[in-house]
């Protein structure tokens, strides 16, 4: 397909596209589209049958290193990929217009959980994309079984989460609940043990020993939990640290929870 | 002091500030000056005696909120500062310049490092300046001694990394290395085990037991440890994960490593 200059969608900061107003010969996609970017966002969505994509834009680089996925992209020149992600996004070439992902309701997450030993991870309005992203990516790699975040005051899926999962929104569902407090009640009726990450708690990590099922609770950066929600946990633990240190990055201490609380779910 | 336009220095993308060309009545900065901005990184940079800062941009509110600190601030508005920082950079209306910290040789650390349990972090071409930082923040929290970087292909000391740092930049020294293939042989003279994190090692980091000084090796996102770093490795080993996962965030994967193997090492 000829190179063609783009200007689509003034994606706004946030990488949501704006409905396409003026004509153009294309129709206009639908409010929520989002475009995802760099090669495992792209690769991984273009994957995942349960995706609904609308455009593929690409390099004829990247297109080529695609394989048989870059077939259907509409080859551009670099700048035209620029147009539609965030300034200063590192696309690689690539950039899939696509609808959110439709993310089956915790209720069933909870009731289709291994009674055995699974986990949870739970963020109380945790905001930066990356960060979120880098979760759903250790998520994805020590079988947690879903992301549960609130639908306000929270990263949305657009563009820069995708990018810092590397293909983890795919695997992983990310759901947005609008009341946590009555999500967490959720959690714990379906017997997880609902364990918060809290710099406060007089006992570690190390010192926890939860029950098969546990559901993570993580605060914003900063802020921490809300008191709200740190009522709702059965647990409070801190990560041992120096006293020269407030915290770690979020994404961080999400690692280290998760890695030591699938310590018996992992094969060895 | 009244509030006055800047447009300081022509800062180029990596946050390093040029020198100074025109007249304007101010000292050519040292070519080697960076901005370093945000709450945590401003306000840990200004108590660390070993700083040797030019000069602190910061709205009102921001010279406020520093306290005592703030009094030597120049009071500017806030799109001032965002004219010296990254397109985008979340300053919080703080931006200090000053020169990088000169970091004490890294055979004078391994000599003072405590022959009881000591941890190093060695980073192998690893250019995210937020990765760099965070691991810094993770090395900070958990006590290790230093973190060992390439002096080409690696984040350079900027305002992204000491951001991404949250202050740890001023805790932990973060020592540039022309070579590092003999800076490990240095390593592993100082009787530190060299314990490479491998996607491909058949051993994972539960089964690890190295003794009590270790240097964990962490290669670039994508491209993993160099061959000739590898082949410095005493042992390689992987975090065990999900096969649907190629793998963890590096900053994520060194925060698991520095938790697991600094076990012994904390404080209950």
């Amino acid at each position: 397909m000829a190179a063609r200059k783009h200007r689509p969608d003034d994606p706004d900061s946030s990488g949501r596209a704006r409905p396409k107003r003026g004509a153009g010969g294309r129709r206009r996609p639908p409010e929520r589209a989002v475009w995802l970017y760099g090669v495992h966002a792209v690769r991984a969505a273009l994957a995942n049958p349960a995706r609904r994509t609308l455009r593929l834009l690409a390099t004829e680089a990247a297109a080529a290193a695609l394989g048989a996925a870059g077939a259907r992209a509409e080859i551009v020149p670099r700048p035209a990929i620029d147009a539609v992600v965030r300034a200063g996004a590192v696309h690689q070439g690539l950039a899939l217009q696509t609808m959110p992902l439709e993310p089956p309701a915790l209720a069933r997450v909870l009731a289709e959980a291994p009674a055995g030993g699974a986990v949870l991870v739970v963020l109380d309005q945790l905001t930066d994309p990356h960060n979120t992203g880098a979760i759903l990516r250790s998520a994805a790699a020590f079988g947690a079984c879903a992301v549960v975040a609130t639908t306000r005051h929270a990263a949305a899926e657009t563009g820069a989460l995708a990018k810092a999962a590397a293909g983890a929104l795919e695997l992983v569902p990310l759901i947005a609940v609008p009341n946590l407090a009555r999500a967490l009640d959720q959690i714990a009726e379906a017997e997880f043990w609902v364990l918060g990450l809290d710099a406060g708690a007089a006992r570690t990590l190390d010192q926890a020993a939860p029950p098969a099922r546990v559901a993570i609770v993580l605060g914003a950066e900063g802020g921490g939990l809300r008191r709200l929600t740190r009522e709702r946990c059965d647990e409070l633990v801190r990560l041992p640290m120096s006293p020269a240190v407030d915290s770690l990055n979020v994404s961080n201490a999400a690692a280290i929870a998760l890695w030591e609380l699938t310590r018996r779910l992992r094969p060895a």
